[in-house]
């Protein structure tokens, strides 16, 4: 039976990775790796830095692939996003189908955790529907960008018996959600924070986190709020990337 | 200076620790275990094994004290928690001062993720803010009973450009949030999800997760819940613990 791993492998910082994960990357013999452009080499080199440190004794072959252009055209986003899913669907059956042998093990590594805001597991979902090829596979939890920002800032990402919140910049530009005090957004590429009501919030906001151009900024956001904006605008134009995640905080409870 | 971590170690799988982590382990002279009563035998074998088999060439001492009962009598559950987090404070500042030489380094093991549902973080701070004993500290992010959990079931936590919300057994009882489809609930000793409206709600739940007693159980909220209820009073009584947690899903959506 053809065997496929989810493998989440952190952020940033190789030493994110779990003993499951280095346990799981020593028996897998093709890693599918998307080329998504936007992935930049920093990243390459990174994961590269992961297999290299960690696999021992096994050869492995890695197979890159094109990833189709998500329609960032569309009108609704999440029908854009499905149809996107359908196309790498198609293009992951192959992979799987083709490329890895009748009793070989195939491996799809994620940054952070393969459960928070990544499509693979919808992907394989949908390959699974298809039916046109079997295997079996699992699921490795790793290191989100989250807790590594909560971890840098030395926070707890809850107040005392209260709720968290976790949205995307998308939704955020919504408006903060009515009672909930803590709020964690991924996936902004547009600074909503610098649009929303910002009394009494707080921000923890990280940029690279665990890589050697980390960058973390934390205290009032109408006061942090451009600069953490100008920021970000140089680093991106710098490195051709970022990856950052942050925490706003109503600071008038605790 | 003396060095304090705060080190996550994941949930009931031994293979959930991070390199960082075992990084961390084995630069530690003191590690510092509260005795909850509650955390059974299992735990401290859990515990007593990730050291064994982490920790290299490398000698350590293990304080165990008491920890001091939290006030479940009292009538709010916020200021409770305090006062308890207050009185540990008391005894981490000392067994700090006490127990940890000048130049070395202590640690407390936190179960998950420091930064989820975890006090030992909010301790540190109070310590800090007493300013009776110096020390540096670092908090290393382990694998949360939500991302096991997630990685168990093989779905992924939100839906496409979705938020997902954090909570808690008691917050869960006041009602499931409005526009939230995806719910995560910690800390649920009393079944809270027997009393909410469960139409069109899938549960995704999981108790002693990683370990060899896992219990996996996924389906419609109306259909499981006795079952769910029924097994995990069964699980407490024959284990006189037990760590669970759940994920509730609006099924009509996805």
């Amino acid at each position: 039976m053809r065997k496929v791993f989810v493998i989440g492998i952190g952020v940033g910082n190789p030493d994110y990775v779990t003993v499951q994960a280095i346990n799981a990357l020593n028996e897998v013999d093709v890693f599918f790796v998307m080329d998504k452009g936007r992935e930049k080499e920093d990243l390459v080199r990174l994961r590269k830095e992961i297999c290299e440190r960690y696999i021992k004794d096994k050869s492995y072959r890695t197979i890159e692939t094109i990833d189709p252009p998500r329609d960032r055209t569309a009108s609704s986003y999440e029908p854009a996003v499905r149809a996107w899913h359908e196309q790498r669907a198609g293009i992951y059956e192959r992979l799987i189908g083709q490329e890895l042998g009748e009793n070989e093990c195939g491996a799809f590594l994620v940054w952070g955790d393969p459960s928070l805001y990544d499509g693979t597991l919808r992907i394989i979902d949908r390959i699974i529907e298809r039916g046109t090829v079997a295997f079996e596979y699992q699921v490795i939890p790793g290191i989100s960008a989250i807790q590594a920002l909560a971890a840098k800032h030395k926070i707890a990402l809850n107040r005392i018996g209260r709720s968290i919140h976790i949205t995307t910049g998308r939704k955020l530009a919504e408006g903060l959600p009515n009672n909930i005090d803590d709020v964690i957004v991924m996936l902004d590429a547009d600074c909503a924070f610098k649009a929303i009501d910002n009394t009494g919030i707080d921000i923890y906001w990280g940029a690279y986190i665990g890589t050697e151009d980390e960058i973390l900024v934390a205290g009032s956001l109408r006061e942090r709020m451009h600069d953490i904006a100008r920021m970000r605008a140089q680093a991106k134009g710098r490195k051709g990337w970022i990856m950052d995640t942050y925490l706003l905080r109503r600071s008038k409870q605790q």
